[in-house]
């Protein structure tokens, strides 16, 4: 269980294919994470007990993705002194708009580090883990500059063909 | 303390002039109440022993009253089986709109009754809790017609006085 | 008619398939309730009728569901003591938005307790109900512990499926 | 009373100033007008009564301001056949853009004639009654020719004195 | 010609399947009409001449459709002294919210009177211009009351169906 | 008359300090310039007339300020082919979200260069008109390197102030 | 390469659908252009040098089409004297709302000529450079005459096509 | 300079006041930092050049922050692999809406963590980069469980206030 950095904690299993993005990108950077489904309305006492863990479990980053009056990563913040990243979940009558403000507009003194609502989401909430855990990691650091690059080579590419029609 | 019926709740000290109105409004009615300072954010364990403990203590409602990122109402209700009603706060960058959607927004299972984002919402907050209080209570419940028989005084007054104009 | 406790007043028989989930909500906890359609802009005269012989009819607790300019809580809010519960109807070009405000807004004397825009809304109309009954019903607010430990139960079985993918 | 033409109603006297442009503009055409104060949710059956009654006392167009959750001009619009024109009230937590969407939003069946949120909004509704009231009276159509005209010397003279600078 | 008393003017002919249910309302009510495709931004000469010669050819009321930066119902307002009714179009990336606010927030000195945006405005655009109509003929207004009861019939008829399920 | 490259059309007269500071921009770059009020709503066919004329008088480049339901840039541009650039005047109960909307949203074929809705607006208009006459006159782009110089050394001092503290 | 007028930059190639529409345009009054894909996050560096070298390869006119957090059309205009034309591309969690202001809400001193969200943006882009390159091109006004004059043509079919019904 | 961790960077001089929030913060922790104004719109190549940079400088963090179209952070991200930390600025005619969709929705690949638009923004940027810092120092974390104590004490506080009125 050493080498579990980050932990993933998704406010309902339907979030599961937002999140899988987000295994899937940590996946890549060889960085090892766990999941959990923990509701902050159904299951509040187990989201804060793993937050209060989470530090004595050695994880180093919490990810926290959930829709509608998201209030999971916010709840996650409170237990810890790790960093939090909220993932706003896109869908609902107000498009998760309501997710993304309920997300980032934390009040002073108990920040939730937000990335983008839509499918950028889990993804950069990955790569900012990884960032996250690579400011104490050069290894870590080599490979986020070749994931630049790859993404530099996609710009390339997509203007190739783009220029070839 | 067995004639506290309501318990009122605010995220910081700063929401006082907004939640002085609800006190005022429930001592109209003379029903008793307890206020509380409890953040959702920075005293997680307090918000939900408040709420997990409101039963066993005869309180009957709860009343929340918070802003931005609003998660006090929707903590609350998720340790407990009573109504709780939220307030959600006018204020800061987004002027509650961030406030109102966390509070109303909540999911299937867990519900808060919410009233008006603006000075509306706090006596309104106070007046939902007379009119729950008052299915079990028709004492209660005629002085709520009292209520309304003095609303629809004021404005026949305020009938009279713009046709005095 | 005496065990009726909840009248459900929806503006369009177009709302059925939200306002029928607050149905079977009520009918899983045993609440007995009533359905009527009744436009606060069609059918004006009816909607006041309704809810000025709430009370006397022994009615507890009212649910409306509106979409649009939503007035039909509001309106029924006028005409009785008992407490309203509001439910937005998702829907038309402004998905419900309208909805939300004209349900939520309402001044100062005459609160609404309105729920979550979108599919949670009618099932946690029904809830509150029972916590409004509740509040003077232990029997009831015993199902409503149950109530919660089945969301318990249903995370952990969801947090179990993801982790055995 | 037989030339009383216009009813003007307002929600609350605090509507007061708003309001009064629209009498003065009626008044600048020799339109003849009422006002009330009149409260879709506080006094239900007033409102009712006066719309249902309008017709019958020669009304022919009926203006409505409200703020907030503004049903007043819906409600009043349940009750007559005659035009009703609504005023979104500007102010509140959501600067009346609760009033514009309660205001306009009306189902199908029922029109409200809304007019513009801001200080436009109660000199408009009283030039649309007149341009109403002047489809049958083409003294009024050429008092409302003599408007535009001032509308255009106003604009020329601005016109000059921004280039006398 | 003489019959013709209602103008519909719409921004292109996309907007014909809304446009039509104005019409078909207008019919309902035996009203004469004439529609006409005019762009106040590809004919604006067009749209100035429509408006300015309706007065002339004994039109009585303008109805405009048009979506997006929606100028229409504004311009043929400037031209005339007839009530101008304008209908937002659903649609495009706003999805009619730009067009909402381009009709109903004209200045001072130029109403237009405003209907829904979404399915009910057109059919609510035609009502209005007729109870417009109405204000000088006692026989549209008569009609206008069976529409009315038309609607509590529906609204009766709804409510059986729901409570024999 | 032949050096007045830049027509700038207001719809007010109450727009001027925001249009001051798009001539004062213009001045500084050697740009010759008129101004004018035209209202789309209240002088139409000024409005369409002096767009139509504008190539003949040899003009390049149109700027229309307008707030509200902003029609001024579009019904501008519908008269002419030349370049128009729209200013959405900040204020009103949208505070400038009609405007922006009104300006910004224009149909396909009939193009406004919309700036920034706020104090920004204005000066980046002056400016965009600046770029577009350098598009045939290499001492104006000249001016235009310098005019990024001086961005530049603004920064760099503010930096400087910045790290003086 | 010297009769290459105008840059079209995408920040993606699944903008190319969007793109392709300006450049049909641009080919329909026979302005030449180049398409580049380039990212300001991904290549930000390409995104400057892209910029910077523009006016030296005899460009006129930069066109620059990005959704989301859209800042390559601000990135490409911090480094050009050239006009810089911005379309917002629809699509994402906020539909292009994040993407409008993200292009039009640029700081004094730095324009971006921002078109319309939506399908009308790419032509209109490309509409807006042919009118920049015809201030100083009376063939190429002449031409735009000629698109106005099939502009009005097609109201006017549209206007017999809906009256032949 | 080693001792130097977070670099803050402003798009402007006027955002200091709240920038100066951020920095006290990091200085309660003794987290070593620097401050630069550089802007993303008229030093673009001084944005780059400093990201590229901070790595090789031993920098950890990067706090970014700007309004409007804010791209500042954006631009920031784009040429690290440092975490980069977004606090949008509040203000303007869209009240920092703008400043908030333009930090947070960045495309996938290039993520920004985003704090609350409003008071509370730049104190939790801070934090949040003490609680990166602190992933890899364990002192820093139990400084900030000392402040997660003072979080809660103060509540306590504010609690006792109240209630003594």
């Amino acid at each position: 269980m050493s080498d579990i950095k980050v932990g993933i904690v998704m406010g309902s299993d339907s979030d599961w294919p937002l999140v899988e993005k987000a295994c899937k990108t940590l996946e890549k950077f060889g960085v090892g994470y766990e999941t959990r489904v923990i509701s902050a309305h159904r299951t509040p006492e187990e989201a804060i007990e793993y937050s209060r863990s989470a530090e004595g479990r050695s994880l180093k980053v919490i990810i926290a993705a959930a829709g509608g009056a998201a209030h999971l990563a916010g709840v996650l913040a409170a237990g810890t002194v790790l960093p939090v990243i909220g993932i706003p979940v896109v869908g609902g009558a107000l498009n998760g708009l309501d997710a993304l403000y309920a997300t980032v507009q934390m009040p002073s003194g108990v920040p939730v580090a937000t990335v983008a609502l839509g499918s950028a989401g889990p993804v950069n909430a990955a790569l900012l883990a990884v960032q996250i855990l690579g400011t104490a990691d050069e290894a870590l650091r080599e490979k986020f500059h070749a994931h630049k690059e790859e993404l530099k080579a996609k710009v390339a590419a997509a203007n190739s063909k783009i220029n070839e029609k």
